[in-house]
């Protein structure tokens, strides 16, 4: 049997059931209709239309990139197929209520989806996607005249959606965006301004495009204070939700990507006649604080999407390993006997066993991450469901930026393991690489994402989250120290929860000091820190629960890759654990002239 | 003044002449009508020419790459022009006897130029310098009638040259090719069989290109004592020299690649209609210790061809971060304040700083190594010239897989700085990217040169090579030492030094026990280990000649990074060597049915 090139499915179960026990969230009422078997049954057509549909263009649309021709955006005709079929088998609704159509699906459950269509193919699925989470941040502060006339369109998978926050001056730093806003008699505004990075900005997949944009009204305060929240549709909507005149929202360019170039990247002009109508979503002032609120499980998708990509080169390098025979063992150089497969040389199955214990890992903790995103809106008991968001504040910047990173990571090797072959573009994992790059950079860079872990997380409620996050590893690891086989990786667990909590310690010690700056200049190492104790981890509840399942190739499989994680890769940990504790300054006191 | 976008030309001079002593080679009879000025004015000519006709269409060549039209290979008119213009100034015959018409210029000096090209436009100037290798192979070992009728044309800059390893099915493991020789009465032989991965192997930039190819003889033994080298031109050569038919060697097809499009890289058929003319170099059986010998310069070569483009990358990168303004410190969020250029945010110093300890440790290594070919092949003294070449064998894989591994992550960096503008193509930090992919590839993977490290040269003459390279790096840790600013960073490589050596014993006296498969398994670890030895030793190098030339900023600059390197890169190398020492086996005893 050959291995599904978007993901091991044996994996995908035992995570899913053997390890997070996803049928747990069945106990919430608003699953009620669910079962296992429609999770499984779920999870099966997105895994069937993801490489039906969407894996068998993936190639194609890499190499015909979106043109802008007359103005509109040119697509090659099999991505409104793999679109249409997405949102006919219910994904585009897949977490809307019932009432509205949709599925009412867990995020767990969802996000397990999404990403099967991610590894096959992240650049189509980013229109559908995008669309949604439009859909999302309307369910949560749209007024019921908004979702009736804009979400409900992109619910039924009949419009798309896109989110518009940065500008060509302002894409990290969005206390800088310019675009304003102008309120008129009728309660509604005109905009003025361009927008920068504008995934799936422009074109004609569906009826109507709604905009979610960020903008400044007419004498709102500087700074992320005085950012509100609209709506602007690319045809304008009327009272009825009948779609009327197209909007003054132009498409100005579209960028040139290393990779993802199947989903259309653009730049986009507000109001340039002077008629861009647009609605206020919410309270003014209040926009940031909204697109915050989406932030966490944007994240996640994001994190989830680099994983899969990292995956998809796993699983390809893997086959390639398997097949190709070339070489002998360092001991036996008998040129009469046959080269063996190359999976047998030690070093090919160090550079397979590295890209798994990354891919693995971070699936297996973005899954756990979507879990709480369930737990924390669905629990009935207010301490759990608090307890889940403090997780999860914690856990997000980590799922995003070291999946993207390692996972990133895994695709350079996965090239390595095709030698030549894997530098042509008649492989894919040079696809992967590409598609991949993207992710550190997007949605808050990494850069960011440490600052947001160690700045804000960390320190967050005199370092609840954390306490929390490490009583929850000390429960696996006491769970693990019970296991002969485990009990060693289970203290060298405990001794590395140890080494964060002194460094966390010291940083907000420092901060306490005042010494704001230093103390966050080595966030990055903070991430490797934190980002592979929570990988650790992961790889620790894997080895546990696969210690249960009974003796065979996966379980073995498991441990075994669990050891290695722990062998050669968790002792990083240590040396970024001493940077920060130490606040090692060498990148911090270097001055720009001495470059 | 912006910087220069191929080097820093600062640190070039500072390591060629401050740190090198690139003048003492002129003691050698060889280069005795050279001086540092001939020296300065041969590189500033080569910077020259990099920048004009070099980097002016680097980007052209990756958006046009060569099409195969009627069985030919089309290139853009700026490739020929550019090779024109470098074969003009002379570095074609840049190593040649200055009875050939050469430069009889020092490897060392040719390095540094051939890395300015490199930097510029790697795919051009592969053209050139593949010529250029075949020329040296030539002049090694070809016989007098085959020196003036191959290589005399191609060091005039008329004809070109290829070298043909690989086959589809055997790629790193030579011992495994199938093309055969099949010998005439004449003395000539006809050749059958393919080569795959053939950069430069066939277009019509010149008269005539000079394949060297890799073949079997009827009946010589199998495996890699089995291989002859023979010269296969594309046109038939007369005895006078004159060009004749064209030869029996066909283009078979193009590869797609992901980067360094610019160079075609073929697949080659010969002899399919029975008539390749060929003729032997040397003696039969010795191809592939002919090629090894000329090993240790290409190797360097494809070193600095890595390093500089992470040098482009990193330059690249500096640029931008100096210009672009966005965000404010963490301690200093006043929205009314202009934002902050990106350089003074600590993490995006940090990224900087990575990629100049990487680029400039590894440039520095790349020199040194390429002095000692000059030192090996001219020194008047014997032991000298053995002990240049032990510390060669032992650098080479280094100066190859390292710098290509660390130059790539240097790459990942400076897009990362960039953000959303890097992972576009309107910037050039992508096509660093793509560019370098292939350097940890060709010429002999990096798990290759793993192996050939620790298997070979670290195990060699009862680790002579070894022996004499940590007495190098403990002088210049003796000199450290004694100044205060640099004396704890020497007893941290006197620390590292020890367990390098500790590693290698253990790695030793496994294999004397017969356990070579598990001896060599973490090769890879060790690469890292000696690696990271290797580049301390430069960076402490580099701050020790930095302290002597005074207090400024670049000096500074120069001790700043070296502090860097040692606080934040080197410790790596302590877990690479605790992996070494203990044999870790959690890759070498997975199973393959494990995955």
């Amino acid at each position: 049997m050959s291995p599904s090139p978007v993901v091991d499915r044996r994996h995908l179960d035992f995570v899913l059931y053997d390890m997070l026990d996803a049928e747990s969230v069945l106990r919430y009422p608003r699953f009620a209709s669910h079962s296992r078997e429609t999770f499984d049954a779920v999870i099966e057509l997105a895994h069937r239309l993801a490489v039906d549909k969407f894996l068998s263009h993936n190639r194609k649309s890499d190499l015909n990139e979106p043109r802008m021709v007359d103005g509109k955006v040119e697509l090659i005709p099999e991505i409104g197929e793999a679109v249409a079929a997405f949102n006919e088998a219910g994904f585009a609704a897949a977490l809307a209520d019932e009432a509205r159509g949709g599925m009412q699906l867990p995020f767990l459950v969802t996000s397990a989806c999404d990403a099967l269509f991610s590894g096959a193919n992240p650049s189509t699925v980013a229109y559908p996607l995008l669309a949604r989470a439009a859909a999302n941040l309307l369910e949560a502060h749209a007024d019921a005249s908004q979702k009736d006339r804009y979400m409900q369109p992109i619910l039924a998978g009949r419009w798309f959606g896109t989110m518009c926050l940065s500008e060509p001056q302002a894409g990290s730093s969005l206390a800088d965006i310019r675009t304003s806003a102008h309120p008129q008699a009728d309660g509604s505004y005109r905009l003025e301004g361009a927008k920068m990075w504008i995934s799936a900005g422009d074109h004609e997949l569906g009826e109507n495009i709604v905009h979610l944009v960020l903008a400044r009204t007419t004498g709102a305060p500087a700074g992320v204070r005085g950012i509100s929240l609209f709506i602007v549709p690319r045809f304008k909507v009327n009272a009825d939700g009948s779609r009327g005149a197209r909007n003054d929202v132009r498409l100005a360019g579209v960028n040139h990507k290393m990779g993802q170039r199947g989903s259309v990247n653009t730049f986009l002009k507000f109001g340039e006649a002077g008629d861009c109508v647009a609605e206020l979503v919410g309270e003014p002032n209040q926009g940031l604080a909204y697109m915050f609120h989406m932030m966490n499980e944007e994240r996640i998708g994001v994190g989830m999407g680099a994983v899969m990509q990292g995956y998809a080169g796993y699983l390809n390098s893997l086959g390639y390993a398997r097949e190709r025979r070339q070489g002998r063992h360092p001991d036996q150089k008998d040129p009469a006997s046959l080269p063996i497969p190359i999976i047998e040389h030690a070093d090919v199955r160090r550079m397979l066993l590295k890209q798994r214990s990354y891919v693995e890992g971070s699936h297996a903790l973005g899954l756990y991450a979507a879990m709480l995103v369930d737990v924390s809106l669905q629990d009935p008991d207010a301490d759990t469901r608090h307890e889940a968001e403090l997780l999860l504040e914690l856990l997000t910047p980590i799922v995003k930026a070291w999946s993207s990173d390692r996972c990133l990571e895994a695709n350079e090797i996965a090239v390595q393991v095709l030698g030549g072959y894997g530098y042509t573009r008649e492989f894919p994992v040079e696809q992967c690489y590409r598609d991949n790059r993207i992710n550190p950079i997007h949605e808050g860079t990494n850069g960011i994402q440490a600052l947001d872990l160690l700045g804000r997380k960390a320190m967050m409620e005199n370092g609840a989250p954390l306490a929390l996050l490490f009583d929850r590893i000390a429960r696996t690891i006491d769970d693990a120290s019970r296991d002969p086989t485990l009990a060693a990786m289970a203290e060298e667990l405990r001794a590395m929860l140890a080494r964060a909590e002194a460094a966390t310690r010291a940083v907000a010690e420092r901060m306490r000091r005042g010494e704001v700056r230093r103390g966050l200049a080595n966030a990055a190492h903070y991430m490797t820190l934190l980002g592979h104790v929570a990988i650790a981890w992961m790889w620790l509840w894997q080895a546990l629960a696969a210690a249960r399942r009974g003796d065979d190739a996966f379980t073995r499989g498991k441990i075994a890759t669990c050891h290695y994680f722990f062998a050669v890769e968790l002792p990083e940990a240590m040396l970024a654990a001493k940077l920060v504790a130490e606040a090692d300054d060498s990148a911090f006191a270097f001055s720009a002239e001495w470059f």
